[in-house]
Parts: structure tokens; C-alpha cells; sequence
């Protein structure tokens, strides 16, 4: 498997070595074949050359909101820093092309790489907003065609879930921890590594994927399953009995024991009496030797029996007879049920050990929850009161069910120094032509204000200066804006023969600190979750006028009948 | 990239070679953390080698539908076929567990594969239902357990997008084309190679995506897109204008000519007058070139400007020169607009220049149809009306946004010899215990009746023989079948030490053909899309009593205050 690119942090980045990308599989052959048909007819009729300019851009935020967090441009970078064909890449293209294609092409398809493209984009991990171009490239028309599905598809879904993972963050709020739990719900193996990335980029604390964890260094959390629980039949099982003290200074000859005059105890506490009766003794039994396996990190799985009657009472014996080894124990998780109402059960049965036992710390030991938590669950315990402190997220956030896909478009917008436009019936369809640049524009309060395109050779927006942002297709939106800062948002990622400096690719917890600093400095309006503010989008007055210009150049004049 | 496994078609397969998973990033860390923590625990205890027996079953029907088709099987079968740790894998491990564990148990990590584990399971491809076991994996618990989170990645994706290709060919129908073109908004790289092979298997045609095509074979389809068209500023770009005829008689000198003349006669020819003016002058060079380039296999995206008043002519003009060059073009594509409407006026232009021009056949042209098409939007085209041949599904289709996952999961049964059982207050959630076979019995009619599951060791259910089906959690839903033909559900495919003949992994068009012909010997109220009836899924009386034995004796008694 491929490394990760370990270039220096900062400046120019061209000498570094960019390895391939994460998964073997991305490959120039992970497209779809009309790129090689367009190649081809691009060839044939003499125009595979042509200088041409791509935007990839979406249309509208996921998740009904009004933000997107930009993630993927990393392994991007990696596919065309490495793109070559191989000898067997090219015959299987041969075979899937029709016989009549000249072999000439082939050779030509051999020799292509992409030293000659050129790629602008915003810093992975920013806040992005719909029809800004995420990524520009430029190149040869025939070579960056081949791009498109490539890059989409590893765009597409690195911030459809890094968006996701924000949005958890933020109902879930600073305090909480937010583990990704999503492997077996992901969309297939890397569905599932690609998860674990970019949740992490979108705020999330750690990931149960071990292979996440070594292939991007993202802590990982996990602890035992209901299947352990139920593989103890009685407390009989457990053969070596003794642990050691934490301090080493002596050995409890046997730690079942001590569980189960604890357990005894607890039953029989005026303020637990009657909470529970017979705990289940398979659990019991899986929790000891769980114990005796991991003295410093018990955290056990409560609820395959039954969680007040059986598994948080369980847990107590064991965590006091931890305690009064010297080990502090870690929490429970809570899997199943009434996530409000057990946690809360559980937090106050912890606060009567922690009091009638004299063991302190006890009543804030840790509670996690899993099972099936999405946006609108986590909003509803907040509402309700919960005693959680860490929640493992799977399923829906991975597979991001409340949103099918980003939608990131791969747009002609400029050949051969003429701009391009694509019309559609539907205007929020249509492409912004030009190569452009843009910028984000800052207000007094350090807000961000509007994002502006503007022709490449127009004079960027200046701080202090009365900018008239309008709305690309709308003519009645405009505004004047006087920018106390001005960002410009595409970066130099590879500059072809261009000779300009390069940005590095940071390091994960740089993209994932970007990402966290850019989502606090954002207008609270914009970040609700009901009915939040657009944030505003714009075109320079010049570039307005001629997407107009070229609108009307393009379409048909209709008759009516 | 690993090469597909070629085993012989029938009978003992255990001396074939199979090779590792598709995709190189399934390995034995692909798996969640607590897995290890879990081995740990159990080597730490001696329970490592006890022998376990673990179901791999789904909850739940996806799509609001009665039925599921299997998928995933070979995958897990070739990560199992090769499962060892290197020593980087290892290490890796042991920093990521406490560093109190001890060292003698990555001597055991390494020492690890799965020549003991015994896999049966349902033959990829076939009908399934909820709660029946699609695997059932058996081998030492330690062993086993590392195994459960790649098994349910490798199934759950596979198996919900097989299911919903084959949804979206049931409201198509036989007759349509159907299309995978989802690489760009699938889920990662291999969430659209996957679903590129699942979704073959799920009854579709043919896929864009290349890479899928050169791994599993899958017929590749493809022409141009908007990018194309808009790279084309005027017919003055085409430099070689000629064509030589199809059968190399004759050449064409100036092939643009010819189109523009057949232009000029489609737009003053009675029945089509007023329909178009003037159509975009750079669609049609790139049309004419797209023509030049591939005579023989000429299909046009027909809405880059305007569907009737442009895209249309434009294409039938083109058509027209190659006709009198004797070839056949292919037909259109639409990817916007009403797509009913826009297709049945496209026929009508066909019809129109069919009659006009003499050509036969071009009225019957191909219309491709694309843009955010799920199951509803086909039923719906169906209704109104239409006329397109193809479909090209893509969006919907590969991130199966009807439903998030598919939640198989993977329960212990058993656990030396003695069966175990996981309770749950949501009955649906309880698991049904012991190491089991199941069968599918069939009527009088050919139609599947019911699955049933019973005991290793209870006799099978005969032909002919009256047998009493039980609901597995509900006391009065019972019923007396007596079966036409019996099933066995269940095949070794991994034999471990047993010695047993495995089954070959079939080739892939093989589990599609199976796939397609059980769903068509399924009885159709259990197709429908709307309210469908359930299929019955049943266990032996013996086994019912056994199940709610267990129950009764695992659940802690409450007491009510």
C-alpha cells in the first residue's frame, strides 16, 4: 500500500516525491470509457492539444445546509502525479475501443502523463460554497477529459462525509467525543477507509478501523462486542484468577472472587436495593476476564442481557474490584435502547457506587453510546438530557443517508483562450465560463462575507476597496462590499511547465485543524441547522456581463408556434 | 491488481488457487479495533481455540421490498483463502493495543490463518431473506471474530446494490438497456467498482467504468459529454473532412458539407418546417467530428444547447451522411429536461426522416436516456409514456440512497457445542441460536414457499413429507407445508480440516444468470413494489422450543415497584 507523501510543510513543494494514491486501485483506467472515446475522436480530429480549462465545482450544499467541507484534492494530486498508462492498461483500452481506431492513438494514449496540467484548488479542508470552483485544471483538452471521473469520484464523497462528520460536530458540540464506528456500513472496503479519513478531517476524535488508523495515524478506539459477552457460559470458565496490583506491590489471588463480594454488596446497598436482582453470570463472567485482559482500559459492553439489571451492575463489581487494585476503569457503552433514559439510569447508579463506596471519580466515569445515531438523534438527546460522553456514529454517517451524493460537476469553461458555456434549461445549471479566480472576502467582525469570481485578468478585490459582488444568473441580486480581508482561494497544487511554486499537501491534522478553525470562524447564522443563511456567492460586474454576453451568443432563438 | 480466481466449474474445488481480494486494501486490518482487543481478551483467557460458530444474516428487506439478492461471497472467500499477517501488520497491532499486553500474543497473531475455519453459505446471487444465515463462518472464536467486520463490509454494500440493480430492472423491464454510471458519485473508488460488479450481477448491461470492465469483464459502454460538444466553436475547427464509405469503396472528400447540406434539407422538409431554425453551429462540428472518428458507432449527447431545436437536427443530419456512406448510426443520448417528453418527440423526428428520407431503420434509432433516474422516476416514465431504449442509471442507483445500508450482521450461535443466544427488548433484534441448516421449500407450482432453518443434526426436510413451519418469535404464526421440492441452502465453501468437497466460486456472468433466474421463479406478489408479501421465514418446531428454552433461561427476571 502506498505511503503517505511526506513533503516539507510549507513553501515551495515541487522537489518532493508524491506517492501513488491510498488505494492501488485508483488507476488512470478508474474513469468512464467515453473519456477514452472522446480522446480519441479529440485525437482524430487534431484537437487533443488544445489548451483547455476544467472547473469542478458543486450546486447545492448536502444535508439541507448552507456549507460544504472540501476534502479529497490530496489523492487527487497523487493520481496525476503518478498517471501513466501501463502496456497492459493500454491493450485492455484497445480492446474496449471499436477495431477501426488508428494504432496511432495508442501511442500517443503511452506517451501521456500529466507534467503539462495544472491544478489550482482550495486548501483540503476549507469551508466551500456551491459553483466556486474547488479545483481548476488545465491542460491538454484530451488529457484532463480523462481526469474528470477520477477526480469527481474522489471528491465527491471525501466531502459529502467530511461535511457529514462537521454536521455531528456540531449538534454534538466541542465537549463530546465522536468516535466513527462505520466500517461494516460503508460502502464497500475503501468506502469504508475513506470514512474514517475524512470524518476525521470533518472533526471526528478517532475510528474503530484498524486500517485507517495505520494508513493515516488517526487514533483508534474499541473495545468488545456482544458476541464476546455471549461467548461465556459461567464464571467457571476463567482459569488464572490473579492480578496484579497496579503498582506491582501485590497479586489478588483471586479477582473473581473479589467481583462477586462486590457485586453482593452492591445489591444490597439501601440506595441500589431492589434496582436489580440476579445479574446474568455469562456476563459477569465476560467482564472479569475482559478485566483481567485490559486492568487499565475496561470499558465493557452493557446491554446484551439487560442494562440496569444486569449489565451496569456487573460492570460496578468489576470496575471496584479494578478500583481497589489501583485501576481507574474506563466507562461503559450503551448499544441498544433508550440512550437518554439508560444513560442517565447508569450515570446515577455510578454517582451511588461513587458515594457509598468512597471511589472517587466513579460517578463520571465514562458512558458511550452507538446504535444507529445520526444528526437528528443526536439533536433529540441534547433535547431530552443525556448522561453520554462520547457517541460512536456508523451507519448513517458514513453512508451519509440524508444526502445520495455532492454532485461535483467537472466543467469546459475556457479552450483555447475562448470561454465556454454550458446552458441548460435548468439556470442552476448552467456553467460560469472563463478561467477565473476567486476570493473570499472578510467583514469587520472577521466573518466571511461573499465568495467572488472574477476573469483571470481582472485586478483582485483589495481590502478597504467598494467591490460590487453580484449574483452570477440573478440580475436584481447585487451588493457592495468593502473587505476588511481578502483571501484568494485557488492555490498552485501542480503547475505543469508553468515553473510556479507549489503548495505543499499538508499533514491530516493540518487539514483536519484548518477545517475546525474555518467552520469557528463562520457567521452562526450560516451554521444552524434550521433554515440557515445562504452564504452569498458572487461574480465580478465584468464577469457578469459576459456570461450574459456568451449566454445569449449560445442559445437557440425559439419560434412559437 | 489481483487476477480473478479460475477455478473448475463443478464439483471439489479445494485444490484450486484463489487469489486475494479485488481490491489490495482488504486485509487482515481491515477490521475494527475491537476485534483485537477481543482476540487479546480470549487468548488471555485460553478461549482463543474454543470453537465457535457465527451467522451472518440481514434484519430487514432494503427498499421497502421482500426480497434481498446475496452478494459479497467471493470476496470474503479470497480474503480468507489468504489471511495472514505480515509482521508490519503485527507491530502495527501492538502499538495499538496497551502496552501491557503480553508479547506471547503476537507470537499467536502471527501463527494465525484460517485453514480452520469452515465457511457454508448461500450461493452468491440467489434470493434471500431476512434472517436466514447467507454465511455461516465456524473456527476458533478468536479466529472467527477477526473475521466479522470484513465479512459484513464485503456483504452489505454488494448484496444492497445487487438488490437495488435488480429493482431497477424489474420496473424497467426485460426489454431496456440498462446501464451503470455511477463511477463519479459512488462512494470512493471501489464503492463504484463494486457497484459496477454488483449491479451486473443485479441484472444490468453493461458499465462506464473502465476499470470495472477490465476486472470482471463487464461490457463497457460510453460516448461523449457536454465537455465535448462545447469544445467545438465552429465547423471551421474540422481540418480532415473526409470519410471513406463503410465498405471502402469510395471516400466522401468533404463529409462536413454533406452534413450541412442534409441539414438544410431536414429544416425545410414539410413535415418537420418550424420545428428548429438555426441549430448550434458548434454542436454540429462537434458532432461531425465525434462522426469522423467513429463511423460505425455513432451516438450524439443531444441536449448541450437545446434538445429539439439543435441537438436533434443536428444528430439526423450526421446520421443522414453517414447512412449514405453506409453506415448505421447508433442514436442520442439525453441527460436533462422531461425525459418522456423529449424522447417521444425525438421518435416522432426519426419517424419523420424515416419517411422522408427513405432510411429504414431510423425511426427505430436508440434513445439513451440518463440524468438522476431511481426506481421511482422509471415507474413513473413508464406511466406517462416514452420512448427511450437505454437507461443510464447512475447516482441513485450505486449509493442505494432509498436505504443507507443493508445491516447484515454477524452473531455467535454457538460456542463449544453449546448454543448462545443474543437477547434484545426489540424482538427483531433477538438472534436465533444454535449451529443450523436451512432449506427453501417449493410448492406445486415451482414458486419458493418458505425458508426454514433447523437443528445440525434434526433429519432434512423430505419431499412429499408434511412439515410444520414455525415463526421464529411468534407463538401463533405457524403452518403445515408439505414441499415439492427441497433445497439445501447452506454449501461448503471453505472446508477447514473437514475434509468436505468446497465449492468453486462460479464465474461472475454465471451468478448473475442465477441471479436473474430466481427472481423470475419468485411468485410476483412478493415482487410487487407496492405492499409485496412477505416471504415466510420459519425454524423447525424442534428448534422454536429450543430457541425460547434458551430465552427464558438468559433473560434476568424483573421485579416490577
Amino acid at each position: 500500500m502506498a505511503e503517505k507523501s511526506n513533503g516539507p510543510r510549507n513553501g515551495d513543494c515541487s522537489s518532493r516525491v508524491i506517492h501513488g494514491p491510498t488505494n492501488p486501485m485508483v488507476s488512470p483506467l478508474l474513469t468512464d470509457l467515453y473519456q477514452f472515446t472522446m480522446a480519441y475522436a479529440y485525437w482524430k480530429a487534431g484537437k487533443h492539444n488544445e489548451r483547455a480549462v476544467f472547473d469542478l465545482y458543486f450546486r447545492k450544499n448536502p444535508f439541507g445546509g448552507e456549507y460544504t467541507i472540501f476534502a479529497g484534492l490530496e489523492e487527487c494530486i497523487r493520481l496525476i502525479a503518478n498517471f501513466k498508462f501501463t502496456e497492459e492498461e493500454i491493450s485492455f483500452i484497445k480492446k474496449s475501443l471499436p477495431s477501426s481506431c488508428e494504432d496511432a492513438f495508442y501511442d500517443y494514449l503511452r506517451g501521456i502523463d500529466c507534467s503539462d496540467v495544472e491544478v489550482y484548488a482550495i486548501s483540503e479542508g476549507s469551508v466551500v460554497f456551491p459553483k466556486v470552483p474547488l479545483v481548476r485544471v488545465e491542460g491538454p483538452v484530451a488529457v484532463v477529459q480523462l481526469l474528470e471521473t477520477p477526480f469527481v469520484n474522489l471528491i465527491n464523497y471525501a466531502s459529502l462525509v467530511a461535511t457529514n462528520a462537521a454536521r455531528h460536530r456540531f449538534v454534538a458540540g466541542k465537549s463530546k467525543i465522536l468516535l466513527e464506528f462505520g466500517l461494516r456500513r460503508a460502502q464497500g472496503p475503501d468506502g469504508g477507509i475513506s470514512a474514517s479519513k475524512y470524518c476525521y478531517i470533518g472533526g471526528f476524535d478517532a475510528t474503530s478501523n484498524v486500517a485507517a488508523g495505520r494508513l493515516f495515524g488517526i487514533p483508534l478506539r474499541g473495545t468488545h462486542s456482544h458476541a464476546f459477552v455471549s461467548s461465556f457460559m459461567s464464571p467457571d470458565e476463567i482459569i488464572d484468577k490473579s492480578l496484579r496490583s497496579s503498582d506491582g506491590s501485590r497479586t489478588c489471588e483471586d479477582f473473581l472472587s473479589a467481583v462477586q463480594t462486590l457485586l453482593n454488596k452492591i445489591q444490597w446497598l439501601p440506595s441500589l436495593h431492589g434496582t436489580f436482582g440476579e445479574t446474568n453470570q455469562s456476563e459477569l463472567a465476560a467482564f472479569t476476564s475482559y478485566a483481567l485482559a485490559f486492568p487499565s482500559d475496561f470499558l465493557a459492553l452493557v446491554d446484551t442481557y439487560d442494562v440496569i439489571r444486569s449489565g451496569v451492575p456487573n460492570f460496578c463489581a468489576v470496575a471496584l474490584a479494578l478500583s481497589d487494585l489501583g485501576y481507574q476503569a474506563k466507562g461503559i457503552r450503551l448499544d441498544s435502547g433508550d440512550l437518554a433514559y439508560l444513560s442517565c439510569e447508569a450515570r446515577k447508579f455510578f454517582q451511588a457506587i461513587e458515594k457509598e463506596f468512597g471511589v472517587p471519580g466513579f460517578g463520571k466515569l465514562n458512558i458511550s453510546a452507538s446504535n444507529d445515531l445520526n444528526e437528528e438523534t443526536l439533536d433529540a438527546l441534547n433535547k431530552q438530557g443525556h448522561e453520554v460522553d462520547a457517541f460512536g456514529i456508523g451507519t448513517y454517517l458514513v453512508t451519509c443517508y440524508a444526502q445520495a451524493a455532492l454532485g461535483c460537476v467537472f466543467k469546459l469553461v475556457e479552450i483555447n483562450n475562448q470561454p465556454r458555456i454550458k446552458l441548460s434549461e435548468d439556470v442552476s445549471k448552467v456553467s460560469i465560463p472563463c478561467k477565473k479566480r476567486s476570493f473570499r472576502l472578510y467583514g469587520k467582525e472577521g466573518y466571511p462575507l461573499v465568495d467572488i469570481m472574477s476573469g483571470e485578468n481582472e485586478p483582485p478585490p483589495k481590502v478597504g476597496e467598494r467591490i460590487l459582488c453580484r449574483h452570477p444568473f440573478n440580475e436584481s441580486k447585487r451588493a457592495y462590499v468593502v473587505p476588511q480581508q481578502v483571501e484568494e482561494l485557488l492555490k498552485c497544487y501542480r503547475s505543469g511547465k508553468s515553473g510556479k511554486a507549489e503548495e505543499c499537501l499538508p499533514a491530516l491534522k493540518d487539514i483536519r485543524d484548518r477545517c475546525i478553525k474555518q467552520l469557528e470562524k463562520m457567521r452562526p447564522d450560516h451554521m444552524r441547522r434550521l433554515n440557515p443563511t445562504p452564504y452569498k456567492v458572487s461574480v465580478s460586474a465584468k464577469l457578469y456581463d459576459f456570461i450574459h454576453f456568451l449566454w445569449l451568443n449560445e442559445a437557440p432563438v425559439g419560434e412559437l408556434q
